[in-house]
């Protein structure tokens, strides 16, 4: 039974977030799968910027990271994304990027693990999380080495060498969702620690790390929750580990970084994991991101991301069907994330056609085309749109003309 | 014999840098001695902001990153930073914090020197720097050690064992200036490499890496360079070291980050020194803020500091000389940097009581109040105005005033 434009109006006419879309800046006409690679400009984050700048730079100079708060931004927010991810207040710092904070509770988690001396993760991890893994084990001089196995291999990879397991809690390629509780059950019991990744998770699905009695977990600030290009990104350590020793141990997670002592004495709780001085203009637009999301109710962005993948796969099935797409992802939606991801032999030039045509999702190597599904901003409509432009493509093979072929070198 | 009012104006009248000062958001009134701690706000950095998130951010979304050259900030800003600094295209790179930054130079330092365990610096140098190599010593489970050793006995502790030297260029409290020349060619001697820190130098005074043969050096974005709060370091390296070993190798780092290959091969050049994704809202503020600098001669930056601090110096001497205060840095103003410190012990309240009367400098930690000269926005004017307060509140007493005496957490 094919689905018709009017059981798509019905879905979006019932959709409780559709106000959200109006909080955003976008441009009419173009179709953004890509929120999860870069999410979309709250219209609020402009304003906070002019503020941030003008007013709090330009007029309070210093005086700002008293008056204006600066100093406490990572823990303030840090308090904010804990409540997307399942965390108490002062088990969530935000700063740095996401591979530094990777790095960080990778280092803070082996501090607790002595005599144990692997670092475990999966093959197919986004790569800078491994990369960040394999740093550290390289630095090491054969006191660590890594372990990276197969992604159905994990659990039987867990041994009594094993110090910490990085995972990534939704696949950035596959979406596929780890069950983030029976994982850290299995590590735990084979007495590992467990560094999640939250980048395409939080914001996008439920997480509960308390619930899941996680370790530490890190995350980006610049998909789900709207931070901003390269928005600094975030780390939870649960309250039972902040006496973990941390190795990037610069003055802001010092005890008392104003008192310019000569040895470094760790602050308690989080901040002792908080490491240079915090980026303010990246941190007030995390912020307004962050608060904008704070609005929406979990459950509800959670339900609508299951109903646009269902439909995105549905239609792809009814509309392309004959032009060769292997969806790549968990059949079952409950089993993966807020993404579509289709393999095709000519995904790259179909996803130079595809933008051509207003429709921005993005290619991961070697073959996948990946579409993020916002629920804030992205309509059934916008789903079965770019469906109908993927089609046009195919019936025409747009992915043919030379200037769809040549590859450039980021993507 | 004394300073006159006509002196201090002729001075003004004589500034070839007097015409910078209209290019940044000066409040009237306002006495800003602490652009070493937070540059001001330079007016077209506003502009750019807007751009940046307006149009790059709210419209070019994801395309942005070649649209409008976002990843190719870190290597372009740090070829800008490499004309302050006396560094080649292609040897610097912006991003991510001072600290942060320390530890991938001391690293990389490190794997190129096997066989040497010593990380040396001298005890006063800036706490997050040398917070760093202790935290990294205390992570090579004794393969490394630190060693901090009084500042006039650094050279004579360079001994077989010392892998890295890390000194800052012009210290942060006595502005006494390293001579860097001199100090790598012993250190070269010894076999020892070096990490400077530029954070108080570059901007301030000429700085030539190249020339001294310098191997690595961090810097500060937001102090001289006027980058914002919070802005991107960077990082400099010697083309003969290009081939170091980052431990913090996260994908921006990559030969191919956005082919997504399971395995670590680090870019060539400069490029290995990156890590995580670039804060590009950091990073085109900190752009706006070199570019302006870039547009004045830097040996007429130094003498203008020169004689700024000259005049601060003498003017102290005559105006306030009854008042028991210690300039705590080198009396050749030669060899010191872009600042004057004085130590006084009601430092603290003193500065709390300036800042009420609209100048602002920083206290650091005991008992030193420091004032920053910053040539492109500071006028003679702006210094005897500020001695001419500060001697008011000698003759009021205004450091016993309660309100004053009350130390906040962050100064």
């Amino acid at each position: 039974m094919t689905v018709t434009a009017d059981q798509i109006a019905a879905l979006d006419a019932a959709d409780p977030l559709a106000h959200f879309r109006d909080r955003f800046a976008i441009r009419e006409g173009l179709i953004y799968l890509d929120g999860n690679s870069l999410g979309m400009l709250p219209k609020q984050t402009l304003a906070r910027m002019q503020q941030t700048v003008t007013q709090e730079w330009g007029e309070g100079l210093i005086t700002s990271w008293l008056a204006a708060d600066w100093v406490n931004s990572p823990q303030r927010i840090g308090d904010k994304i804990a409540r997307l991810i399942g965390a108490e207040p002062g088990e969530v710092i935000a700063g740095e990027s996401t591979s530094i904070n990777i790095f960080k509770a990778l280092t803070a988690a082996l501090s607790l693990q002595k005599g144990r001396n692997v670092l475990l993760s999966e093959t197919s991890n986004f790569p800078t999380d491994n990369y960040m893994m394999q740093g550290l084990a390289r630095f090491s001089d054969g006191r660590l080495e890594t372990r990276e196995v197969a992604p159905d291999d994990v659990l039987g990879a867990l041994d009594e060498n094993v110090a910490v397991l990085l995972l990534t809690q939704v696949h950035y390629k596959t979406a596929r969702v780890r069950d983030m509780r029976a994982v850290t059950r299995a590590a735990h019991e084979a007495g590992a620690l467990v560094v999640w990744d939250l980048s395409h998770s939080a914001g996008a699905i439920e997480v509960d790390l308390n619930g899941a009695n996680a370790d530490f977990a890190v995350g980006c600030g610049y998909k789900f929750l709207n931070g901003g290009p390269g928005a600094p990104a975030y780390l939870f350590a649960a309250k039972r580990h902040h006496h973990a020793e941390p190795v990037l141990s610069g003055w802001f997670g010092h005890a008392r970084p104003f008192e310019f002592e000569g040895d470094y004495a760790p602050a308690p709780g989080i901040d002792r994991f908080q490491c240079g001085t915090p980026p303010v203009l990246g941190m007030v637009a995390l912020e307004e991101g962050i608060d904008l999301m704070l609005e929406a109710d979990m459950a509800a962005i959670r339900n609508k991301s299951i109903s646009l993948s269902e439909l995105f796969v549905k239609l792809v099935e009814e509309r392309c069907g004959e032009f060769g797409f292997a969806f790549v992802c968990p059949p079952d939606s409950a089993q993966r994330g807020s993404q579509v991801a289709f393999a095709h032999p000519e995904a790259y030039a179909m996803m130079q056609a595809l933008k051509a045509r207003e429709v921005i999702g993005d290619f991961r190597a070697p073959d996948v085309m990946r579409f993020g599904l916002t629920p804030l901003y992205t309509s059934h409509a916008d789903v079965a749109e770019a469906v109908e432009r993927l089609r046009t493509i195919c019936v025409n093979r747009e992915w043919d003309r030379p200037e769809y072929r040549e590859r450039a070198a980021v993507t």
